[in-house]
């Protein structure tokens, strides 16, 4: 089986022109059958302000009403996808922007409104993988905007952290896949305050340890039990670091693996 | 060879919810490869009032400034195109957007400063059809918004009706194309206040005596000068009409055919 790679990119790099150029210029050289997922950046709140829409987040999520729902179509869809897309033209590399209603590549549940009623948020239940396989046999490279749809014609807020570890899941039966979460720091570290205390590797097993010991905590907790649902679901390796973990394997980084 | 239909549909659609629902209803249970192509509405120009981004016209085109081509991106690109997306995958029609960007499949150069500077408007100079034609192969309805790319990098705003004359061209290689051109009257009109008097057959020859007896004129010329330049480059045939006649060959409306 051929490996692909799934590489999500986060708001350091989308909120920053020059690195967000610089990025694809390196990512569109990147060998073999490869995804970009990307959040949304800080261009929605932006927009929303000039708007005058309310912007409301409950523990660092947004909630998204109709209003709001449009509004991240507009620039996660439309502005920033679009703009990725393009430049990966430009550097020679294939690329198709996705939401999950294209392709019905990626299909979410409405999140119920109880405890916390996040709106138009969506948890993924399906992936889709014919349409992706199909672009990427051709040499093409899907982009992915955190926005899927529920199958009936609403579109739907998505974590992009999600949409990164489900689409790596869903391509498991044809590919041998990877995830790589590209983030500020240079990996998952003992010492939040030292960032070259990079932890190399984290099984399930040291996982919990570092969990029990307090080491890991916090914020990064969901990004990691993220990580290891999809190792348990077939996903080979997960990578977390920034983005020079990409094209250069020696640059220290946190690997995770079952064991 | 297969029979692929080009639909473009415009404003009147576009801009009225009720009629693009129903109207998407329909298309997505028609026969066959399809590609949908959409105009811009009257959305943009509303967000742009709101956003405060001056508007300006030249004989109905719009002058497309940074600022501009921002805007469009986002409601062409984002909302309206992922909408309709949405909605076909709701019936049952799987369905991807794009801008010409997206598979690289419009190239356009940016029109030329003089005799008016348009900003960025781009005009077509090349479709590759082998991403549209692999989703095609697999059931897959494209759906294009009037956006292209310059492939360095630079989105362009690009007229809607050669969009879809253009791709239509662009897959005469591989299908018989048919290109569908709906608006708000019946077809083309022998007497502009009368929607009945459709002229139900125009060729190359009666198209000039047409014009030579003034009986089509204005506003009317460039579009069936597009349609003409679509028949002399191996389209099939060219329908202008309302959205019925994609659902019910006997509705009256104007076919164009080289003879």
């Amino acid at each position: 089986m051929k490996t692909i790679k799934i590489v999500k990119i986060g708001g350091n790099i989308i909120n920053d022109e020059k690195a967000l150029h610089s990025f694809l210029t390196d990512f569109a050289q990147l060998k073999g059958p490869k995804i970009l997922v990307h959040g949304g950046g800080k261009l929605a709140s932006e927009l929303a302000k000039q708007l005058k829409i309310p912007v409301t987040m409950i523990d660092g999520r947004r909630v998204t009403d109709t209003q709001t729902l449009d509004l991240i179509t507009m620039v996660y869809a439309g502005k920033i996808n679009k703009q990725i897309v393009a430049q990966l033209q430009a550097n020679n590399a294939n690329a198709v922007g996705f939401t999950g209603a294209d392709g019905n590549t990626i299909i979410s549940t409405k999140r119920p409104a109880e405890p916390i009623d996040y709106g138009f948020a969506g948890d993924v239940i399906t992936v889709n993988p014919q349409v992706l396989t199909a672009l990427i046999n051709n040499k093409v490279t899907p982009v992915f905007c955190a926005i899927t749809h529920d199958a009936n014609g609403q579109l739907l807020n998505t974590n992009a952290d999600t949409i990164a570890a489900e689409l790596a899941i869903g391509l498991s039966a044809d590919f041998n896949t990877e995830l790589y979460y590209c983030f500020e720091k240079s990996g998952v570290l003992s010492d939040v305050t030292d960032d070259t205390s990079v932890i190399e590797q984290i099984t399930l097993e040291t996982y919990v340890q570092l969990k029990t010991n307090g080491v890991i905590f916090e914020g990064m907790l969901p990004k990691l039990d993220n990580c290891f649902h999809a190792i348990k679901n077939n996903v080979q390796k997960v990578h977390i670091g920034n983005t020079a973990m990409l094209f250069n394997s020696k640059n220290k980084h946190t690997s995770l693996q079952l064991s």
